[in-house]
């Protein structure tokens, strides 16, 4: 097999247009995670780096980072997928994230094309992710497909007919902020109640937890030893649900059914074609039984005809979509 | 004021662009509204029939309100906006309804076209609502604009960049079967539990005033006579709060927080410039509250951005819209 994206002399038009690799970066709260895309595939194992704290630092290493790549690889361009809400134009975090304090306000876009002179795309990371999942997975013909990234947090990215659709002041896709219930009975980190991320996030489901085992003794259940260590973990309670513990798997059930609530109001709204599942927390959904509440908590048209996948790409997802945009971009040059 | 939509001898071709009228028709599951519209207004006063019971004495109701329009006008086409979920390319009604028994599957536009020999353009009521009001307001160009519709139900109509969205199965826009409460607390007509409409449409806003009444007495509220004499209706609770009576103020408060919950789900999923809110119920919302409310209950970015208005149309929105749909397609032919 050619060595995809090492540059070579040649046909360098050519390869602008399909074999140069696009550098992409996934920033997140506590790691960067970078590798040069090219044809929907990293090339080789992406780089991980801890995120430094404080705007310029995260700034400076980020420009480190891609000047090492320049070094290696002729880039056609740098997308980055960051937490917050983005002005895809400018670039610009233009609204904020707990996980990347003080980054509003960032017009990282402009910084970094005039540090490198690359074409620089900047994009939410559930949007990025949402869009290399749907080129992964050809779905870009589609009306509309849902990227959900069940982790810490619970983010959203949705395309309607393969564009991202960002909404009116880019805040689209916000999904872990439905409001699922009345009874402010859960608090988000962001400030409201009832949030869909305060259930189905990992701390929610581990919120979830601590309410089951609140009356019950050790002999119940694994979990009440577990929360007095205060180690109830979400893998805590999925590993405990699979070795038979019936009060660990009323927890998964549960969980599933916060799940389902919010997936319901998508479906009665976007009327998706489908849900793409993403995030760490993912792989412990059980397909079968989310796409069966599903059908029964929806009207049956459109309910019955919407598909839920888990992640291919997983958590390459961000930084191959955001590199996937930035070489769209410059093939449509 | 010329007689603007009556046909006249001439400039035709210049006519079936910009001055022919189309005939809107709104077919409700009690009456059935039909004008001539031109240039964004109804020609004259609609007429009103009762809707016959049963799919083809509806159809026939309908051959025969297009033809007595024939007489008097040259018709550029007829747009009919339905309840259910309808196929707007082959104009089916593909999904139910339960205003209108028995009328999932029937080809609505096959069947008036070969009739009256027309271009016909079939909509969800809603739909037609959300493009009616667009139009009037000029809100074309916004990236999106969320119609709901308050009233016996709870309908939506969704516009993105001027375009009806109606999703992968044109189920999109169902809003009022959104999920905004866990604990199985109100049954929905539509046979789901906790949908919003069972909260803040007409049904919804009783249910709320009889869990508020049950345990008062006459001296504490007019309410509890009424909802005894089983008078109460959205019109009595209105006019009990605007009266000074305490219990239906809270009821009306409670109202206002139930329709925020789901319009926070909007705002975070689908980030709309504008709410435009209609249906017999509208006139009843405090649209200084509500906007108050929903920027407590949402992410200040993109939450405080996003305004409220109350329907320009009013009951005529459907019907004008339905017609301006054909218009548009006529337009471009």
């Amino acid at each position: 097999m050619p060595a995809l994206g090492k540059a070579t002399i040649g046909d360098l038009d050519s390869l602008l247009k399909t074999k140069m690799p696009a550098l992409g970066i996934d920033l997140g709260g506590t790691k960067i995670l970078a590798a040069p895309v090219v044809e929907g595939r990293v090339v080789g194992e992406p780089l991980k780096e801890a995120t430094p704290v404080g705007r310029d630092k995260i700034l400076e290493k980020l420009v480190a980072i891609i000047s090492a790549f320049q070094k290696d690889y002729v880039l056609a361009g740098v997308g980055i997928a960051t937490a917050g809400i983005v002005d895809p134009d400018t670039g610009e975090i233009v609204g904020s994230t707990g996980n990347l304090p003080g980054w509003t306000g960032t017009r990282l876009k402009q910084v970094l094309e005039s540090k490198t002179m690359l074409p620089v795309h900047v994009e939410n990371d559930a949007n990025a992710a949402a869009y290399g999942e749907a080129h992964a997975r050809n779905l870009k013909d589609k009306e509309c497909v849902i990227l959900l990234t069940l982790g810490t947090g619970l983010g959203g990215g949705i395309l309607i007919k393969g564009q991202l659709y960002r909404g009116a002041h880019f805040g689209a896709g916000e999904c872990g902020h439905m409001r699922i219930s009345l009874g402010n009975q859960r608090l988000c980190t962001c400030g409201l109640f009832d949030c869909w991320e305060a259930f189905v996030a990992g701390r929610g489901l581990i919120a979830t937890a601590k309410e089951f085992v609140q009356d019950k003794t050790e002999a119940q259940s694994t979990l009440v030893a577990k929360a007095k260590a205060g180690e109830l973990t979400p893998e805590s309670v999925v590993e405990a649900a699979a070795k038979g513990d019936i009060l660990a798997q009323k927890v998964m059930r549960v969980w599933h059914e916060h799940i389902c609530a919010g997936l319901t109001s998508l479906v009665h709204t976007f009327d998706p074609d489908c849900f793409i599942l993403s995030g760490g927390l993912s792989k412990c959904v059980d397909i079968s039984l989310l796409t069966e509440l599903l059908s029964d908590r929806t009207l049956s048209h459109p309910g019955d005809k919407v598909q839920v996948f888990i992640s291919e790409l997983g958590y390459q997802a961000g930084l191959i979509g955001a590199a996937h945009i930035v070489l769209d971009k410059v093939a449509t040059l």
